[in-house]
């Protein structure tokens, strides 16, 4: 019942994660009556970052320049590299501060079921990035959900373990957790791992 | 520590309404790693909206054409106008196809306290519809809360009572209602405006 530009633009909102029809139709009234200067600002900025935004052919991350800013840091120890699931668990780690070696960008986890294999999450190209490169350490921080588990595993299985030395993140109390509130697996992972101070 | 582009985008993205700073970068990880087509399209949709989308000049509803086509229908009663706050409100009622008449479409309520005025939500608007048209009835249709109603008031203050009847959606007990939900201010005046039956 509203012009077919407006049930357009509701459409193409409902495309974003978490957004169902009505929210679609509230974001679409709010541009439209209220931020018309905020609408247009949006498309630019899509249409930038489509066009301005590729991966960095090194970690795959989100980057404007062939190589991005932390693989091209000659800072930054080489030895190292950080397997990660997503670019938002990349920016946990880099806003975290205690990192200083390289990245590997997964595009999530591997999930059969869903039909997502190696090949739709970058693992040969991890391959390609092991290959001829200084890295010594492996850091495997991948969730710590079964998916997650499932490929840090298959990771490890094809990495030669006489050549790197592979880790995980280690898994306790969060700082500031509450025992209350923690899982029971979690705390009794925290319980077999305890270590004397 | 993303790249400029990315973070202009989250930021875009940030003035929908009720996303903040982590959704918005869920949105633009999701439009930029898994659904770059329906990025473009979303651009594509807003532009389309904001250079095709105005507002209809008799009733003020979005509208692709000067004149909207339930304004510009023969059909429809010009002797009723139903005062909304909003689009979707206008949507709502347009849908529950109980209504022949025509609308006008207030932008939102008073609210003196946010520096909203009369000349903010097109009341003098309003005024100019209402002189010289064949309107006989004016269906208050703004929200049952304490804006809404003021804004009702504020509007039936200003127009002659000799020349215009002047009605008010019916309050009561929503379809499907149960009492032991209904809060106590609806049940008592459901109670009062009781019927025989």
């Amino acid at each position: 019942m509203f012009s077919p530009k407006f049930v357009a633009l509701v459409q193409a909102l409902r495309g974003l994660p978490s957004v169902g029809q009505k929210t679609a139709q509230r974001m679409a009234l709010q541009l439209l009556e209220h931020d018309r200067e905020g609408a247009a600002q949006l498309a630019r900025a899509i249409v930038a970052a489509l066009e301005g935004i590729g991966r960095c052919e090194s970690c795959r991350i989100f980057s404007e320049t062939p190589v991005c800013p932390v693989c091209a840091d000659n800072h930054r120890d080489a030895t190292q590299l950080c397997i990660v699931e997503s670019p938002t668990d990349w920016l946990a780690i880099e806003q975290s501060g205690a990192y200083q070696g390289l990245y590997f960008i997964l595009s999530g986890h591997l999930s059969p079921l869903d039909g997502i294999g190696p090949e739709d999450i970058g693992i040969p190209e991890l391959m390609n990035r092991l290959a001829n490169s200084p890295v010594e350490e492996i850091i495997m921080a991948t969730s710590a959900t079964i998916e997650g588990e499932a490929t840090a595993g298959y990771i490890m299985d094809r990495v030669d373990p006489a050549r790197y030395k592979v880790t995980r993140l280690a898994q306790g109390v969060p700082m500031g957790g509450e025992l209350e509130y923690l899982d029971a697996q979690t705390l009794s992972l925290a319980l077999k791992s305890r270590r004397s101070v």
